[in-house]
């Protein structure tokens, strides 16, 4: 097969649609900013689903699932939150024909609905906490979309819980961005910097936002995952009151979390190559793939019957055997390789004679052969090898790619670059970021929680400021 | 606790309304005709999801994701589709604040938008069979709505699938409709008429459809799921057509079935009884539930140890201790009996002295004192007896339920009581199904597969008819 996958020092941009589009990840769609989640892609949401949803369960989470639309009027009731979500809704105005008495926002986020519905739920400590997920699709109005990283729709998991007391909501807060790293650094062989958001950054209807920040193969930052503590501008906004232990009337606290289909373009980023798809051996859909080998029926038999016998008590989530009969085994190779499958078993008939098989790794490219003996736990090995492999090697991009930068005129020459830039810059006023982004089209990603005590003046105004913080261009 | 469920003798339908929300199944939403599913719902729905997608998985399916947005214009290329399905669609008229060039659809079904996209996908006989599914909410603008039943947003699955010639998509078609039928029997316990729906009650856009078709407590049918058989209806919409072996371009063959959160609302009503809900073990979020009795925090500790230690090597999905210190035994009781867990496990200090546990099916209320040892065998093989009596119970009620009735005067004064009513039909006539609905607000729910081969006179025209219909009230 012919794969036409531009090379990453031509064209990042260009490579990393090609990747997408080649590998079957995702196709457009007639709507404009949509997009189609073809199997291939699909596959590894299913993966980043059952991972992220275990990890939801034991930290105590839920799963409910709430309406999609949202009356025009309820995203009105918190301020700073119709100001952030308003202006990118799509909006019904008809339904079954008729025009409706209120317009309906299809959820950007459902933190209005939920809140509406918790206070139905919430009258005593006693109803708290509340610890629900949702696993939903969001619309967000967007003018320049990018497959995966930023469509119109894009399929999300939303958290939103309900506490009696601040301390509760920022434990919850916080211990949701750990669960989001420890993820993003484990299955996905993603190394991230966690840290909070600025006062312009963070969520609209946030009290403030931690985030993941991931390191992207062109120096590019990409935002992988954020967890809100909402105060109690929510419960304020729709009257959600306890009875707390005291007899008191109070207002609950909330956090509000979410990572999304966005993770696949991050993934890509982070590990492929110029001959197509990466995928971490823990949520690759298939973790190895069995090529045969064959120039005749009877050698076609022998093989797969060989393969059949060998791999007859395995796990049918771990294996595939590409028994195809009109493609070539190189056509094979190829298409394995652009789809990212970690491990290729290649079987001719002098392995089977000899019981042995030749093991590629997808990351390095790298042939051993291996005995049959012991090869499924010699390939569970290999495949953990690889994730290490991949995670250390992001990781060491991630180390090489931060710069501690004091002037801005370095800034400015640098930033266009790539790379993640540890800078002093005073975020106490929004005027600065503001005047970064204007003139370097960059943000402060995050205010990483591993700053080590600093000080220095701002690298814009002069300002004194405590501890860097990251700034970089991003996705 | 005080439960306050109608008695279903007294008025069915507030029983059904008093379970769903009494048990938290779901919530009446803000937004008119949506419903908030509660997470006592929503594990339900987690488990019906992990086994139908393991069966469509074995049957050779794979999940993908469509836009949730339908250009208007697409909707009209099925002639039959969009005189089905427009009249009940929600439309996006405005996105990011102005008016849109073309309205959108929010998906009521996806035939047109995964239609469109196959036409890229397709060219050669090579490409086919595509055998995809996709889980995902859909919206229908219905005047007359019901918790679980009948919502404008719900959550359901819908497989698509294209082939290269008629028998394949028939065999698919017949194939997915015994996939619903052996989940309906083998997981909800619910025993269902397989059949194929008469020309009026056929999906729009469709050659045939063949369903299943449920008893629920009242006697009235539900249909609980769909397969249609599409023939080249779509792919003619939209211009799809593939090169076959023979080098001719042809029209590709279509199926689509589909089952949705509807089915919670048909295990309530085949199940559940004036205590409560009861869940059929294989779909219980939680199948095992201990109580631990005690009077003194002496006690608590002697029997939550002990229950700890007893299942220790569980696994986690099993069981639930109820550990909770603000409520009495009493009240627990109560509590699961509503909440519909098949099995409660008792235990006091008594029973921890002697090696004993007391166990409480759900479904008959029947206490039996069981040893410690191989509990947990003894807990699995009870659950499955639930599970098998359940199904047995609405077998029984399905058969006591079905009667051959010939004269339509009878038919007129017995269906209003419900039950299932083998006639003879003319169903070639549309004229007469419409009569039958206006006389006697019942429907043809199917042409059952196993039909005895029969003759007789439609009982309201006389025409001659083969074979007897199943003629019903209907949810």
């Amino acid at each position: 097969m012919t794969k036409g996958i531009t090379k990453r020092s031509e064209d990042y941009s260009q490579w990393y649609i090609d990747i997408v589009l080649k590998a079957e990840m995702a196709d457009y769609s007639p709507v404009k900013g949509c997009m189609v989640i073809r199997p291939t892609g699909y596959g590894i949401w299913e993966r980043i689903q059952q991972r992220l949803d275990r990890m939801f369960k034991e930290t105590g989470h839920v799963n409910a699932y709430f309406p999609m639309f949202i009356p025009e009027s309820f995203l009105k009731k918190e301020a700073e939150h119709v100001e952030g979500f308003a202006p990118e809704c799509a909006m019904v105005t008809h339904g079954g024909g008729k025009k409706l008495e209120e317009n309906l926002a299809i959820r950007p986020t459902s933190e209005t609905i939920i809140w509406s519905t918790y206070k139905n739920w919430i009258n005593s400590y006693r109803d708290l906490p509340i610890l629900i997920n949702q696993w939903a699709n969001v619309c967000r109005w967007e003018m320049r979309t990018r497959l995966f990283l930023r469509t119109t729709e894009f399929l999300w998991q939303e958290g939103h819980t309900a506490h009696a007391t601040h301390e509760e909501a920022e434990e919850e807060t916080m211990k949701m961005v750990n669960v989001y790293r420890r993820f993003a650094e484990e299955y996905m062989a993603m190394p991230v910097v966690v840290g909070r958001k600025t006062e312009s950054e963070k969520f609209a209807g946030a009290d403030h936002t931690y985030c993941i920040e991931a390191m992207m193969q062109d120096g590019k930052a990409l935002q992988a995952g954020t967890s809100h503590h909402l105060g109690q501008n929510f419960a304020k906004a729709f009257d959600v009151k306890f009875q707390d232990k005291d007899k008191e009337l109070k207002y609950v606290h909330a956090s509000s979390w979410g990572v999304s289909t966005r993770l696949i373009g991050a993934l890509i980023m982070t590990h492929s190559d110029d001959s197509g798809l990466v995928i971490p051996p823990r949520l690759a859909p298939v973790p190895v793939v069995f090529v045969p080998i064959w120039r005749s029926d009877e050698e076609m038999d022998l093989v797969l019957g060989w393969i059949r016998e060998l791999t007859r008590d395995w796990d049918p989530l771990f294996y595939k055997i590409d028994d195809r009969d009109q493609h070539k085994p190189g056509f094979k190779f190829a298409e394995w390789e652009l789809k990212g499958v970690p491990v290729r078993v290649e079987v001719g008939p002098r392995d089977v004679a000899n019981n042995t098989v030749v093991v590629v790794r997808r990351d390095t490219g790298e042939k051993t052969p291996m005995s049959m003996d012991g090869l499924r736990e010699n390939l569970e090995r290999l495949l953990e090898d690889i994730q290490s492999s991949l995670f250390e090697r992001a990781k060491r991009r991630l180390e090489e790619g931060t710069h501690t930068v004091d002037s801005y005129d370095e800034y400015k020459e640098r930033v266009g670059g790539g790379g993640f830039y540890r800078v002093f810059l005073d975020v106490t006023n929004p005027e600065v970021e503001k005047r970064l982004q204007d003139e370097t089209r960059s943000t402060v990603r995050c205010i990483p929680f591993d700053a080590p005590e600093e000080e220095g003046p701002c690298m814009i105004t002069g300002a004194p400021c405590r501890n860097r913080v990251i700034a970089a261009q991003s996705y």
